[in-house]
């Protein structure tokens, strides 16, 4: 009877299994699985085939860099492995580090591609303006321990919304020319939000379509500037217009970053 | 001139420089100095030996166990040092590690003891009852995956609440002799609350003119019991009133637990 499961199971259909990903980005050489270094993918496919004995590819919804957390990361695997969806979810988070953890696993249909299917990704970057970082946020915030100008922030945020060639802001020579490009630079930010919450952080909050390399944390390094004085809020627009990633402000650094969701 | 300023240094008068410090307790063998392992107190001491020339006691508001983190512990010194409080502060969050910071330094007057001058401390406690621990949290909560009786938890809080002999909840053999101790095992808790909030996070807060050893995760350990229905709450009088460390129930661990201030 085990023989006769075991050879049905050996021909089960292929089937495409959603996963949403939570993971604590410090550590890690990024999501994308590398010779040298670890990283989430990297560590998800390796309990993947002690669980299915597959060899299996996990694909992200995007590539975080190094340092960059998520609480909302999506990727698939296809598998003929029949184990269900919720003994995917405990084994891996049985078999990972509690620093990547399973949300959610279930079964999507085989066309579900976590990166192709995403129609918008949230992103949250923390900046934290006290004189002190409490020492259990020192992972999660970028240190900006100045006053810094909400308003003409925010007026750059209203700046951003909408549809833009992003150029700006792209780190060069590093899009990913996998994807279909139709669009070049182009993506649409629908909402760009500020908060500072009651613990001092200053929430700076990216919906769009999608997003450049590095482009979150080169938007949000112009924007200091912007808040410090160093660029006036009026140059913005023809930073934006000047396409021209040389005329933007510096890279924020990547452990204020988090991957909030991937919407589908 | 420099020679003079030096001379009159040596002789400075003794000043008294009290701390406001948090760390993340991870990693570290709790606040108290040891001959092997990293400590908070050893690392503030070896800083201001390096900033004075001086063999500084640092002496706390009390000793946090190994894993167990601080938001506002209070900790002074002695010094003939002339540097001021804030450059103190500067100083030791220039060349301590991130995981602990000095959120003030101040002087105060020579009588005053960070221990025995306090009369209240605040305690946090942080359970995650959710299916899978956010990464970000992992360090800092208790995961209790069940539901547990909120108003059974609240009513033990209620009755632990007042002037009571806390021998039940305290480890035994490891009350702090050095303490004056008229009170013996009598402590007054002034306020016990319950709070579940959005990112489902139950915190228990206690406060209180002083606590025993392991007195709050004691309570924690009990109260969860309680919660999963282990221990009917009607129970709950009957082990406080027992005066025995063998009545109550399991020690929390230590990483769920905050020591949020102490009240002078």
């Amino acid at each position: 009877m085990d023989q006769h499961v075991e050879l049905m199971s050996s021909f089960a259909e292929k089937r495409t299994i959603k996963l949403v990903i939570s993971y604590d980005g410090f550590g890690f050489c990024g999501w994308q699985r590398q010779n040298n270094g670890q990283t989430i993918q990297g560590e998800i496919e390796a309990v993947l085939h002690h669980l299915t004995g597959e060899h299996t590819v996990v694909n992200g919804a995007g590539r975080t860099d190094a340092g960059v957390h998520a609480d909302g990361m999506v990727a698939h695997f296809s598998t003929h492995s029949r184990l269900s969806p919720a003994v995917f979810q405990r084994g891996l988070n049985a078999l990972l580090p509690a620093s990547i953890r399973i949300y959610q696993a279930e079964e999507v249909p085989l066309s579900f591609h976590a990166r192709f299917s995403a129609i918008g990704k949230k992103y949250r970057y923390s900046i934290y303006t006290g004189a002190v970082v409490p020492p259990m946020l020192r992972f999660y915030v970028w240190h900006v321990p100045r006053v810094l100008d909400l308003d003409s922030i925010d007026t750059c945020l209203a700046i951003v919304t909408g549809t833009h060639d992003f150029s700006s802001f792209e780190n060069s020579g590093t899009r990913d020319k996998s994807v279909p490009s139709v669009r070049g630079a182009v993506r649409t930010i629908y909402q760009a939000t500020l908060d500072l919450d009651q613990d001092g952080i200053l929430a700076l909050q990216f919906f769009g379509n999608g997003f450049l390399r590095n482009m979150v944390r080169n938007l949000v390094g112009t924007l200091v500037e912007v808040g410090l004085g160093k660029i006036p809020n009026s140059d913005f627009v023809a930073i934006l217009q000047a396409k021209d990633r040389t005329k933007g402000g510096p890279t924020a650094p990547a452990h204020g970053l988090c991957l909030q969701e991937v919407l589908y």
